[in-house]
């Protein structure tokens, strides 16, 4: 329930942030309501298509659809404010990428498979809406270039596969995770926390 | 019947389409039947993935597989009067596009999906194919850029599904979609009638 | 069980050939990670999704996708002596493109799938791995853009296909494909063989 209601939050502002990118590449409205829709409801659409999980999410609740569709629309009447609201979306983000992780850790483990697995589907539910955005708009993803993102899901979604571990009651695992995860983003960003990088040149090639 | 005939001239242009953007990219002979078959397929490969509609339609008649390679090879050996044919090619692309889209509502509305789910898995039937095109080509996808294209799609779909609504005999109904849909998008290509852009610029970022 | 210790063999190797990739793209760890896993395994995913064949070969068996994770990071350690292997890695990536396509024809015909199919199936697993490298790193698919290699992989796949139809002993199969392919990549590189280019001009678009 408590889930529900952050997830819908966080879809609307993937949404909103997936529609700026769009408005960045001048793409025309049906191009902004793909890249928000993508941006909100891809990363559980991979995971649902790689683990055979079907009907997908908003295939099964087209409402989910619909809202990311207008939060778009929206997004495109508001857009000259959105810049002033920049640290409400970083943490609406933040917010949604645990929430996202925790999801995707709830399906892989329905589904009866192993903690590396139900981690994977967690990141990857956090992750690839971005990455998808990123790639329709032409970038190399950013995900892997700015500060402490995947790492952030990927931590989280241990701390809660612990957490069902240990035997934690079902509701005080989400919360310790989403505060966790919530605040453990919330830092990287104010201090730059970043993965290290690996940088490669080869006069081959 | 008709919608079958249409459908194999359909993957056919859309196959020689995509190998002449294969051939601006300068790709090798493989390449160019990769991305016509992409181009032709895709759409509604995307479509039976995301609704897990199996086997796939190239799967079960690998036939138009080897129709749409067989278009590819034969668009290397023409290429030079391609140009002439410019406006047959947006004809037969637009067909295509309503072709296309009709049968993605048909396959939605089989599995017993919601009117919303219909339209979209239209419209994703009909552009995916350009989107996945221009993704492998390295292009911001034309489709969000240009004279309507998604949005002839999206209101095509519409079209069709009222008719059902209102109970309109199947074959009409088709016809009705096909004519609406080929007239608005060639009445959009002759008078540039674009959907309004969303164009964002920030400092940040 | 040979097939299952070069799988081993390859996906090691084009994992760290991904991560390399990545490293060229100054990618963090984890993009790092995510390139090298999408690169090893990313072929046979997008054969199980498009031919609905679940689990996923990495869902099903989770320690191939922390090999691949493993090997990634332990390319970032070694990164600096890679370019003195680069004749190894070659001929590993030979090695591994031909298994890959076994493993594809395999699948499919175990699904009852037609020959056409089995070495579409093939082919997929072979080169979808670097294409989906390539598309992440915002390139051009290589794949399409060098020496001979989806088209070693397709004749590898009818070579194959060839001795089944002969009822040639199953291991006796497997190796005869095993080394006419390789001997074929490695023939191609040396001798710079290519696919005839296809490279179009036009004035418009």
């Amino acid at each position: 329930m408590l889930l529900t209601i952050i997830y819908i939050i966080a879809i609307t502002a993937e949404a909103m942030t997936g529609a700026l990118s769009a408005g960045r590449r001048s793409m025309d409205w049906f191009g902004v309501v793909l890249i928000a829709c993508v941006t909100a409801l891809g990363g559980g659409s991979v995971r649902d298509v790689l683990l055979g999980h079907y009907p997908l999410t908003w295939v099964k609740h087209p409402e989910y659809l619909v809202l990311t569709a207008l939060a778009a629309l929206f997004t495109i009447l508001v857009a000259k404010w959105m810049k002033h609201l920049r640290n409400l979306f970083l943490a609406l983000d933040a917010l949604g990428l645990i929430c996202f992780t925790l999801i995707g850790c709830q399906v892989a483990l329905q589904m009866q498979h192993s903690y590396v697995i139900a981690a994977v589907s967690g990141v990857i539910t956090g992750v690839f809406g971005g990455i998808l955005r990123d790639t329709l708009c032409n970038d190399v993803p950013l995900v892997f270039r700015r500060e402490l993102y995947a790492s952030v899901s990927f931590v989280s979604a241990w701390c809660y596969l612990l957490c069902i571990e240990f035997q934690v009651q079902a509701d005080l695992s989400l919360i310790i995770t989403l505060i966790f995860g919530f605040v453990f983003r919330m830092l990287a960003i104010r201090n730059h926390w970043e993965m290290p990088k690996f940088i490669y040149h080869d006069e081959s090639h």
